[in-house]
């Protein structure tokens, strides 16, 4: 379905979109008819050809986000085709391939709180729908040639990364890099650093995963080795440490993290994987002069400035792990909590 | 005494220091001769005229900072005079007014690992002396006009303020900026603040102390008050929370540190009085979009900019605690460690 | 007229615009009806009470800013009040006081080209009128306790001044900030850069004209002296230069402002009264690694921070001379033409 | 010749340097004999086996950088090895492979005028002799396994051309940079352009060299093209600009510059190949915020930085064009004022 305008009010038909209706639980996820949205001025109707799960959503799925309104359309990550444009649209047209702003409000520059608060998939409807009404500014064009299923990798993932390693980290060529981990925002960290001339280190624990991660150019450290792994980074990096540390899991091991980064350092608050809460060594921080510094997606600056490194030939690919339909999206979920996936979750339109 | 010239080798005479002979711990303090250091081509011989006593140098002699070289001359933050230049310093004269920079490497940007071991007091000599040899790059001139008592009380606390608010936080006018406790730190960043057109808000538990930061112009809060301090900060703030936390007390307050501080906005990790080890609320310090800077002395540039900021009329003034003669400076630790001082514990050569 | 709701359709009243109806010129600028603008969800009604004319709008009128789509509405810098809001805005509310943003789109960070080119008073249409509509985005509360007369001097002279300054400049406490000329931007520089605690010094040749930046807290240079004035800035900074130099003249004295900056220090590109076309001895800027950077405008950060500095009590005033009603618009910009006006020339609603 | 241990006095025996003895004049340079200096406790012998040429060097030879001190060892980029450290050496060892850093003063951050003054080559000692003593603090490492002649090409090329893309610019990956020209810094700089992931663009007048500019990864522009250059690069960039524009040509040329380089894009001001005068449009240049800053070399941090992307795999590579031996160098100041080399001119102790 291509709108090459506006479809008249009188004539919007019904589309599908998946919706929390009365709790925040993977059961209570169903298929609802919603009326086609009407578009401003200034937005797009953008349909929806690929969705990229992620661990957010699913922690919303088990309520581990807290309350959030309701009902609500799930999913922050997704891509697909302009249908039909505002009348005052200037920055898209028809046909263009798109991903929406999984931050909408965030242009450049460090969020504020009411830029933070509004985020795709929760408290605001996410992007689990045939059709998603976006405001033009809050778009993005994908990189030339990527299908949807890959583009939909990219709004979270990819964009989190890059803004932790590229726009907030400064990260410079010859620079270490260490990424805690091998789910997908660690994979396109590595690929990020190697476009930056960084050396990327992924510190990990299961030795398949890290086999794959070295293919993709990273130095792996795995932490059953009988070394510690900060002492392992401090060999690695001549005694001095990291330059930056992206650290996904927290927990209790926010210490090592900290004794592995080189004086005057930077540590990624990235995730919380292993616990929500951690303990802190002030002294050693203190002592190291080590910046932690939390990140929670990026901006569409930093999106835009992604595309354009991708369209210009870095090396970032899309990891799919695998691909489900759109009416089978519940079981996406259940393979994101379950299935230890390597690279992404996608749930399609067109999926076979 | 004033040299014109080097003093040759043969009339070196023997100067006072005090020194830690066998251990770290004020009962091994004590004054020992020296003879006068030879001063390097790049090197001044400045005499020390006033010594402010730090809670570092406290802690060191309590063994809280773990092992270091001795013999050890105490001491990190003081002021004097030129008494003598080696034959190729260009940036000092004879009789100029001047402070030891505490990390004397440092001179401007962030600090590294090579830089930071570098402290006067220990790992290296410091300045509870009658004399020291300094490289002439890491001296600055004191504040026209201000006595040796007054230009003692810069170096580390006024300094590291300076780096915390000014240089590393970028502090700007109508910030909101929030200071635990009422130590001499955080006085010169009450004074700091006011100096950038930022809002100090000051947070403690003594109702006389804080009635003194009052009338230096801040805003204060009572941990006391039946309304937990956070709420406090939030409601200063019209419900956005600071922008810069000044956090010099650690333990288990970091995370109501993080909940009264902007999204967005910075913790500075300035000091551990309450405990070395905290524990932190990853996922509220993600959603917050804090950063966490660690803080520990400062750049001889930021020094040199605060000593410009005072010549130039800036509302930063020493607070004096209690001058005691250098003979006595034992009393000085015990003072610092038992006395409760409003402001610094001086120890002077000229002291009546 | 307060709307407490959106008006319908149908009985939108008309109101009053000046307009450039078929060419850029004072004379063909007359009163034109309108309808009442309708306001999109996130769009809020303005009253304008007041309108600040800018040597910007004088030059669009002489038709020095080339072409510009006719008709149009001249004026960028306004204040007043929201008579009505959108059933989607947030961020305002009926009766809140406010200024529309100089350059809508920009809200964070350095601008791109899509952000730059949209600026009210041409192209887009400006605030020279009795309402406009507004996206609540492109909008900022004004200083609590400001007549809209005052306020209205804020959105170009004062907000490019602190993004001169301020947001691009990073100027710090001590710092000496050369300054040429008393214009209205030239005197809200200097209050700001007095709010830093830097030291303004302006550059002028109207003894009476400086008498008065003297009364505002600057040092004056008058460049009708015999020392010329580059030699004095920088004997006024002790041989160093100053750190940062506002230069609204442009012409052929670039290479005096460069050689009166420090070495490392930045010229602000801030305006051309003198020429648009300069000289520019490269030698001597490489050599001094001086750093030229053009402003125009900022962000709404910018003003808000600007606001919120007020609000905190800063040392910012404007600075009114003179105020002409609505009807005599065109005499204000005659005045700002001839009069050498010493502050801003107002337009308001209400004026006697 | 390698030291185990300082010379004594006594036994210090001569080396050659090339002087300029009574004027700045390539005839008057001659190999003069000086005794072999004696190094102070923090310095390092340096035995040089190869020196780079630099235009500066042949401009400070024709007496077009002002009169400098006399006698004078020009050369301001070198390569050897460490033959005796002084006794309180801690950062080099006898046998290192080092460069000089060409502003010795300068660690990291921005400069100041007295770091700024102290240049290699002039008004300070060069490199072009058989040993020279260097501070321990303005050393840096080349890359393993570089010979001494590839690892003389760094300190002023390509560390420029680094403080300039990177610690100045902030290139990120996906940024287009424009180059002017073909000289050995414009070479480094499409090499580290592609280190980091960004785009370079070389615009030149000689179609041979420009082919081996796009041999080494460049996009091309040849300004004899019918289309005007400027109009190219904006052509290349999708109507944008680009982000960074390496200006080294200065001279009548500087609009198309300003022109070419994106709406808040930088202008690196490299050289004055052109002439040491320019013109500038001051209302285009506002209009594009284009922000001119000065480059002249780069700290030891961008030094050091460039040498670990370097060792890190990074795709720089010394381009050589001839090598002349010690005693010819009067030929390499020749080549490199009439032979149009591509690459550097390199003087080298052992050439055949």
């Amino acid at each position: 379905m291509h709108f090459r305008t506006r479809p008249s009010r009188s004539t919007l038909p019904d589309m599908k979109t998946f919706t929390y209706r009365t709790r925040l639980a993977i059961e209570d996820l169903a298929v609802v008819d919603r009326p086609l949205p009407r578009i401003a001025p200034h937005e797009v109707l953008v349909r929806i050809d690929a969705v990229s799960l992620e661990y957010r959503d699913l922690a919303i799925a088990r309520g581990a986000y807290g309350a959030l309104p309701l009902p609500l359309v799930p999913a922050s990550s997704g891509a697909g085709e302009v249908v039909a444009t505002g009348s005052e649209v200037s920055r898209f047209a028809v046909s263009d391939r798109v991903s929406p702003v999984y931050v909408p409000a965030w242009r450049d520059g460090p969020v504020d709180e009411q830029v933070a608060r509004g985020r795709l998939g929760g408290p605001l409807d996410g992007v689990l729908a045939e059709y998603v009404a976006v405001h033009e500014d809050a778009l993005v064009r994908t990189p030339a040639g990527w299908s949807a299923a890959d583009a939909a990798t990219l709004p979270v993932a990819a964009v989190s990364a890059w803004q932790a390693l590229v726009t907030d980290g400064g990260t410079r060529p010859g620079d270490d890099v260490a990424i805690t981990g091998t789910g997908a925002a660690a994979l396109f960290a590595v690929a990020i650093a190697r476009t930056v001339g960084a050396r990327p280190i992924v510190v990990g624990r299961d030795a398949g995963r890290l086999e794959r991660a070295r293919a993709l150019g990273a130095v792996v450290v795995d932490v059953n080795d009988s070394v510690p792994w900060d002492a392992r980074l401090r060999a690695l990096t001549g005694g001095r440490g990291v330059d930056l540390f992206l650290d996904a899991v927290g927990g209790d091991t926010l210490d090592r993290t900290v004794a592995s980064t080189r004086v005057g350092g930077t540590v990624s608050l990235f995730g919380f994987a292993a616990g929500m809460r951690t303990s802190l060594d002030l002294f050693a921080t203190i002592r190291r002069a080590v910046t932690l510094r939390a990140t929670s997606g990026g901006s569409r600056r930093s999106f835009e400035d992604l595309v354009r490194a991708i369209d210009r030939g870095a090396p970032i690919r899309a990891i799919v792990d695998r691909t489900v339909p759109f009416e089978d999206a519940r079981a996406a979920f259940v393979h994101l909590a379950d299935g230890r996936p390597f690279g992404k979750v996608i749930i399609t339109r067109e999926a076979a």
